[in-house]
């Protein structure tokens, strides 16, 4: 743990942009650490979306440079005993709360997982407002490289994971794990299995009576409003709709399981 | 007066994000202060409304490093003459229309008010975008140490707030000075202000027939739907459901008065 | 084509902000150059509206530093074989697709055009995310001068850019371009042609049997819910309403001809 020059602090928060919220948490972070680079990854994760909050990380930290800290808040249990954490994991830093919004970072890159000592901070701690009093302290204390007193480990974090059930040599259970603002539904299968699978093609999703087809490199392959099977910018199993919503067109929720077939 | 190495400078407006308006403040002011360090606040203040611009201001502002400088534009009377405002408050300087922006800001940081002398300003001035054209040229003349020349000592900004009036030894009439987005109703009222009361517990809110109660810590110490009284983020006093609009619910606006009592 | 020490790299997309993809932008680019200063123009360009970026883009590049490079990435032909580009222009840099999205800037600034050698980039390019696997690495290979081999001369860039039509000495056809999205209209007349035509005064527009006057200088000029001609911050000519949506008022739309006369 040691500090960098001008350390990247990243920030995701289901806060929005029209409040003084993610303002506070930035005043806060260049009171602690003045050289940070403070990068917005977003502040729209719909609010208390966990699993959004968790594709949405996905998709940008194997991007970052090595050493990058995220500061990850998208936290409906603050207030309650829910841990906060901080995870080594990759090349890369984690802080935020233990509620499953680290479960696909920790699925690539398991690594090191610290609680947060709060009653070691100092200042007052708001009931409702860890990001900007307990997590943008770690993270800074992260960038300067005194983090140590602060961090215990414990066990892994809270994860939403879990992997597709085999049903016969050629077919798979798998589950909806979270439904994206345009509709796209994403399944709980990594390219990277598929391929440990030996890259079975085609892939068949039944759906009801209805059989999609993939894996497809581009929307475009099919008409306007058909659907298929392809892989999302960060290799998870996606079913989608030409300029539709798959997830209202077929009736689809977090949480169903469907089969696939090769 | 003097120029800091990096400085901050913290853009708050009311311009949104789908044009090129925020980009253009940027630019201007990277080009005269390339060193500068821009950070984005708010740029979805709703239009227009300086009451929301004041309390987002107010969330953030306390949090930033010294000399940090604030570029508020939320300014419904562009092209009228209302006055252009550089405020050295607390040790933070702030840069905006004199429309009640910065009212917060002055209740607990009275300070020195300076009127922008726009005539002394170089290159054209347009009608409707003085944050392009006269207050980043002001932050960046305050980042750089050389705003004095443009500035002449004025009155105090213009403020929107009101003290609680007593009613009795126990009672106050206070006025809703804000709905916030998710129908919180905020109050003329600073818990500051209520510890040098004495810090008198429970407070009741008379909304008609009703009575709520607080100061609560959190939202889940009621059921849901059920209202509360507690301290926003930045210690004013707020009506809130929770996970409902309060200013729908109990039909509340701006400038209404109710009574407040032990 | 020499670095920048601290190269300025602004955003523009239409990712909008509830995903990752702004991250893995901006991940990328710092990973690829460390050193580069990040700034959001704007994420939430209407989904694969050319013309709202190019609008976007023409009111933010003119006040950005000399070498500034602007990543700009609306792109409804990502897959397909439409270009990619870079352009030279003014004293700034451009990367993104041949799409028109570039017209207003080489309009004012006709520079040099070079078509992107995509076969030599290193590394896996997806057929959905070019602006994360070709763009921003391009925009890296500027800011870092060593882009050259990668870029060859090419002949300039789509626009969607026609001149006005004269008609007689005093009359010409306009067409609308842009409906922005207050409703303004924004039309293919830019301010300095229409002083090059010694600034002809009163301006009216026929739109059916009515007939809109300007430019005037600001809204206010005229009642609520009345219509004018006035020049957008950008200097092009347009019919806006005061509190109302010009384009839904008088059931305008892009690519309308219309008579402006004396």
């Amino acid at each position: 743990m040691k500090a960098e020059k001008e350390p990247i602090i990243a920030l995701l928060t289901d806060f929005g942009t029209e409040d003084g919220y993610v303002g506070a948490l930035k005043g806060r972070l260049l009171s602690l650490v003045p050289f940070a680079r403070l990068v917005d990854v977003s502040h729209r994760i719909p609010p208390f979306n966990v699993r959004a909050g968790a594709f949405c990380l996905a998709n940008a930290f194997p991007y970052f440079p090595a050493h990058s800290i995220f500061l990850v808040v998208v936290d409906p249990g603050v207030g309650t005993n829910r841990r906060g954490l901080v995870l080594k994991a990759g090349q890369w830093w984690f802080v935020g709360p233990d509620n499953g919004v680290f479960t696909l970072v920790w699925k690539d890159y398991p690594g090191t997982a610290f609680r947060i000592r709060e009653e070691r901070l100092a200042g007052p701690v708001s009931a409702t407002f860890h990001g900007r009093d307990v997590f943008a302290p770690l993270a800074a204390k992260i960038a300067l490289g005194q983090a140590e007193p602060f961090l215990e480990p414990t066990h892994p974090p809270e994860s939403f994971w879990t992997d597709p059930r085999p049903l016969t040599e050629s077919s798979w259970q798998v589950e909806v794990l979270h439904i994206d603002r345009f509709g796209n539904v994403i399944f709980n299968l990594h390219r990277s299995q598929w391929e440990a699978w030996g890259s079975p093609q085609p892939l068949k999703l039944e759906v009801g009576a209805l059989l999609v087809q993939g894996p497809l490199a581009t929307f475009g392959q099919v008409a306007e409003g058909q659907c298929l099977l392809n892989w999302d910018s960060s290799g998870y199993l996606q079913l989608a709709c030409n300029r539709a919503s798959a997830a209202q067109k077929l009736n689809l929720k977090p949480g169903q399981k469907l089969k696939l077939k090769q």
